[in-house]
């Protein structure tokens, strides 16, 4: 896999975002030709810091992804596209549905499209997510499970992943999906819980306040950053992976309130409350979920290597170091 | 049911195109107050003729359902919206994927909206459809199976769909849907093959014109436009059937070969030709399809009663009165 990166030109699209920027630094160690782009919407991912040390090893394109001319522009070259610009917060979903369309739906499209009329050998990997699920029937949760999202988010992200698969079927443009479950590390939003509860946990854990659990009995998976990244760099050179959408997991699945205890214990202090949830966040609360991810082992040759208790040892250390550049 | 309807006032979208025209004619013989709105776009189903003979027991109303205004204005005094206005043609989504995304996914998480501010106490009944399963894994359809959409069309309309489903359950709107699948009967399009082709094969019948029967192995069933129509009125009246999706469906399958062959026979005469599929249709065929429709059967109380030998009559009957406005 390493000579399969080497020289080979990426796009990524979200790339100052939280993954986005994790699997840039990995490509600029294997000798990618990194190309980066992200709209930096201040409620999104994006931070200019996550890239501090690669700044003179990548270009980056500030543009949004629904700026169809910018894209054309700069899909034209690359041999990999990974696409995970995306909104990602569910109650953003269900307060503006339209952006949410726009940048899931409608960009999506648009990305395909452009690469078909532009960069048709393009290879494309698609950053999904398992809200796409809904509510589990049976857990663990494989790729056989029927799609019922809960929420706007999760109908458009279903969308956006299957015009992929349908490029894939259709047209020829190489593209698959990753189903990611939470995934947590170095450089994830921690400003709020837009794109992770978890960012928002640490953040209160490390300036002293308490943090909310909701409820706190679900039963959750979590995937380490550099164990999506092997996954999305398995899936881009991996042509098996073609038409497909596979789901990321984790260690076994952890009920959110060990999980508050496992930071705190961590942190060696810090105070967390449960609570009962908002009326507006229950309702499209999905409940327990962990992923089965045995297709992803099968065909990808992906697993997990990072368990929990590492994976937020490593994510609590970033941020007691660079915290303020966050927040 | 028949005195569900009576003075109900109620709001079809997509109102004179074919299934909308004829839910209408049975909407004033039930005595509701029945307000039609329809883009009339050339290339979609909507026709003047098709409320011939109830323009006045009806009132219409010339919008497109991407016009939030006037959908607005148009919603609020209604107890029950059909929401039947899509685009359905495979191909011009597939030519035209933008244009089916206004449609079949902004319109209809805007037409929801406008619900949920201007009308929270309407139901509204969806036209969604069986293209959303894509190819089979295994037949009959059941609900149960897994969507896989092979054409743009098929994923818009599966988000068109699940907007519903959500504003249902996370705002009580209530709201479920019909999977139909094809649906044939008089004032469906036959001008060309953009709603069914079932619609193109009758007209070349009563040109006088070979039709082309592409592959004719392919099993599929029908449904007559009056059993659709007491789908979508036993929806309309059920609270069992909101945040729910149920397949529609009819006879036993039959391959296309033999429905041509049954048209002909009909007709008393006429010609067909077994064609290869043409690429770019083969590519987003679902092959063999039919649906199980249990689901709408115990819930609903739903049967076809009409079968296909006196579908293809009724409607071979209706154009060969009526071509000549169609064509």
């Amino acid at each position: 896999m390493d000579r399969f990166f080497r020289n080979r030109k990426v796009l990524i699209t979200g790339g100052l975002g939280f993954i986005g920027s994790n699997l840039a630094r990995r490509l600029v160690e294997l000798g990618s030709d990194v190309l980066l782009v992200d709209s930096l919407i201040p409620e999104y991912g994006g931070h200019p810091f996550n890239i501090a040390g690669i700044e003179n090893q990548v270009r980056v394109n500030i543009s949004d992804v629904r700026d169809v001319h910018s894209m054309r522009y700069l899909v034209q070259d690359r041999d990999v596209m990974f696409n995970l610009a995306g909104q990602t917060s569910h109650m953003d979903s269900m307060e503006d549905p339209f952006a949410d369309l726009e940048i899931n739906c409608r960009a999506q499209l648009s990305i395909l499209e452009t690469c078909r009329r532009y960069n048709p050998g393009i290879k494309v990997v698609f950053a999904s997510t398992r809200q796409i699920y809904g509510r589990p029937e049976t857990l663990p949760v494989d790729e056989t499970h029927l799609l019922r999202p809960v929420d706007v988010n999760g109908i458009n992200k279903m969308a956006g992943e299957w015009y992929h698969i349908l490029y894939n079927n259709v047209y020829d443009i190489r593209a698959c999906a990753l189903r990611l479950t939470n995934t947590i590390g170095p450089r994830m939003r921690v400003k709020d819980a837009r794109q992770t509860f978890v960012g928002l946990w640490i953040r209160c854990l490390l300036e002293g306040r308490p943090f909310e659990v909701w409820d706190g009995d679900q039963r959750r998976d979590f995937t380490y950053v550099d164990d999506a990244i092997d996954g999305f760099l398995l899936a881009a050179a991996s042509d098996s992976a073609n038409g497909r959408a596979f789901n990321l997991g984790g260690d076994a699945p952890t009920t959110l309130r060990d999980l508050a205890e496992m930071l705190v214990a961590i942190n060696k202090g810090g105070r967390f409350e449960v609570r009962a949830f908002p009326p507006d966040r229950k309702r499209i609360d999905i409940g327990d979920f962990y992923a089965n991810f045995t297709l992803a082992r099968e065909v990808l040759g992906w697993r997990p290597k990072v368990g929990l208790q590492e994976a937020l040892e490593k994510t609590l250390a970033y941020y007691r170091e660079h915290l303020p550049r966050y927040v």
